[in-house]
């Protein structure tokens, strides 16, 4: 029996529906009859919110929540725009999705591939996962401020973390080492400064690290972590941390790499209680918009994450290597987003026939 | 009439004292006759703790205020130390020199020496400072936890900013910004996420950019930011922002223009109320200690910096002049750490002499 799959599609504002787009198109030339995708489009994101007032109703929750998992594209609008102050869409959409579906994985994998240039000399061979935690931290919306605007404001923000959940994602990334070659974990925090976040994170990895002897670990301060990622990137493998330093960490991850047009994320829910949310860890770029202009390789590689955690390995190898055979035989010439969405779905194409 | 300079040295630990001890011969090269410092030794860091049991007592703290500067070598032990967890000896000496002394300006310059080779393929003309502020965010020690060590724990951690704090600060990035060729003023912080925190440094910034109308400001994501400095470095001048992003981003500058051996910093109290402190960012790096393989370039451009705050810009700048002589000059034969000191000494003398 085939099996089938209730997939969102937010391609939310700039780019996001050019790289959509050529994400689904691989997705439909990589697609065996035993898996059916059944897509819904949701128009989410910033215009919408500019024309109707609404960034995220109830309604859309319980539209999202009935399917199995979303595709987005890129949300935001014009960061000079008044109108879209203080995060709105960034919290109110991106955040509130990751909350409330509990999505305390987010999963960014990096690979330095050899013929996309580097900003590094000497990258050498990399290819490490950032496990970033994705529902605590500093990211709770826990702050406030008293007497603002004047002399005497005060504002806070409180980073919150539970035992319950950073286990959850210490497990999480334990396993993937375990699954990985070189079985190696990294925690990345601040343990020194903030030493009661850190002290909880530090006892958990060493626990769990207790039931894994086959992995190695090690711990690295986050200010540290930025000197070896551009001085010996390839020593990492797994490294899991908190909400912020995750985020901060894989932006650097995806420069080196050869730039964020490559950095593929999963937010994921790990225990499928609700969808999990794949995207490209780029942002919507208001500014290249609508050009045509646009690498669609992240959101690509979304697609690959979508099908790896949908249980088909298969399908997002085939995904990824089609997308390294494009990446070896870019020339110096400029393409269209679609050619490169349409390259890379003939190469997966070609694959899939020839397997 | 000579200028009298009471000078704290605090060598530390590991690598500290080798690396302070030619910071001072180059000090001494550039005395002039004019200027008087007076050295006063305080034996602090881990192994006085493991020693004695105390990190910095009353009496250490009264002495130290009743200098003008500090010079710092480095403190903190061995990291796999038990007795030593928990950042001990980071929080209880050098943050509370920070907070204590009021050093709300923490200076990061960075440059890349021609000379030195970066990790970068192609980092450009690289020259900006980083204000980092000292004295609040979520360094300030205000977090704890509930049920450690049971399922339920939870633990917090505080960010705390005043429009006092931030204000003084910012004040100070531009006013050093419109005395920089460039006039160009960043900042950096997460306001989409820390929506509180990032709203008062964002109207403070626009508050202050009104008095200097000639400084162009820009506003940076800490994630975005750590992209734009392995991409085009040479973009920054003046970089002005919280003490945990320039904790982070003050070590990947250091990475990309050539190490944290080169990275000098000021802990400024810009009131003169209390003393300032000079110090390498790097760390105490045990496991090298005692072996003269050190490089003391970092703690000699600290004592640029503490002359250059002594008001002595023209001394500042002889020994920033020797150290890039000494850069330029590096062959490939590894020097001792006080084979560099004579050097960067021996050319100190040598301009001082000529000019
Ligand atoms: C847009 C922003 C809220 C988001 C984050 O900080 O998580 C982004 O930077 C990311 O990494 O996905
Ligand atoms: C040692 C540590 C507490 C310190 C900090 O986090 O400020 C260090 O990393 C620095 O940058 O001076």
């Amino acid at each position: 029996m085939a099996q089938s799959v209730k997939l969102a599609v937010v391609r939310g504002d700039g780019i996001g529906p050019e790289v959509v787009d050529e994400a689904l198109k691989v997705l439909h030339a990589v697609l065996p009859d035993d898996l059916v995708v059944e897509e819904t489009s949701f128009s989410l994101g910033a215009s919408r919110y500019l024309e109707t007032g609404d960034v995220l109703t109830d309604d859309d929750m319980a539209a999202l929540a009935g399917h199995d998992a979303i595709l987005l594209g890129a949300v935001g609008g014009d960061p000079r725009d008044p109108r879209l102050a203080g995060g709105i869409i960034e919290r109110g959409l991106l955040l509130k999705l990751r909350f409330a579906f509990d999505h305390y994985v987010n999963l960014r994998p990096t690979t330095v591939h050899p013929s996309v240039a580097s900003p590094l000399a000497d990258p050498g061979a990399v290819d490490f996962v950032v496990v970033r935690e994705g529902t605590e931290g500093p990211y709770v919306g826990n702050g406030g401020a008293i007497r603002v605007g004047t002399p005497h404001e005060i504002a806070t923000e409180v980073s919150l973390n539970t035992a319950h959940g950073v286990e959850r994602v210490v497990r999480y990334a334990f396993d993937l080492a375990e699954r990985r070659p070189r079985k190696h974990l990294t925690l990345v925090h601040k343990s020194n400064v903030l030493v009661h976040a850190g002290s909880l994170w530090q006892r958990t990895v060493a626990a769990v690290a207790g039931e894994h002897p086959d992995v190695t670990v090690d711990y690295q301060h986050v200010d540290a972590v930025t000197i070896h990622m551009v001085r010996e990137p390839g020593r990492f493998d797994v490294i899991v941390t908190d909400n912020l330093f995750g985020d901060i960490i894989t932006d650097l991850a995806g420069a080196i790499s050869g730039g964020i047009g490559l950095a593929a994320s999963g937010n994921i829910n790990p225990d499928g209680t609700f969808p999990s949310m794949f995207e490209p860890v780029h942002g919507s770029a208001p500014d290249i918009a609508g050009q045509q202009v646009a690498d669609p390789t992240a959101a690509v590689l979304s697609v690959a994450l979508l099908l790896d955690h949908l249980g088909r390995a298969d399908l997002a190898a085939s995904v990824t290597q089609a997308v390294e055979a494009d990446l070896a035989s870019r020339g110096t010439t400029p393409r269209s987003t679609a050619e490169v969405g349409d390259a890379i779905a003939a190469a997966v194409a070609a694959r899939t026939t020839t397997a």
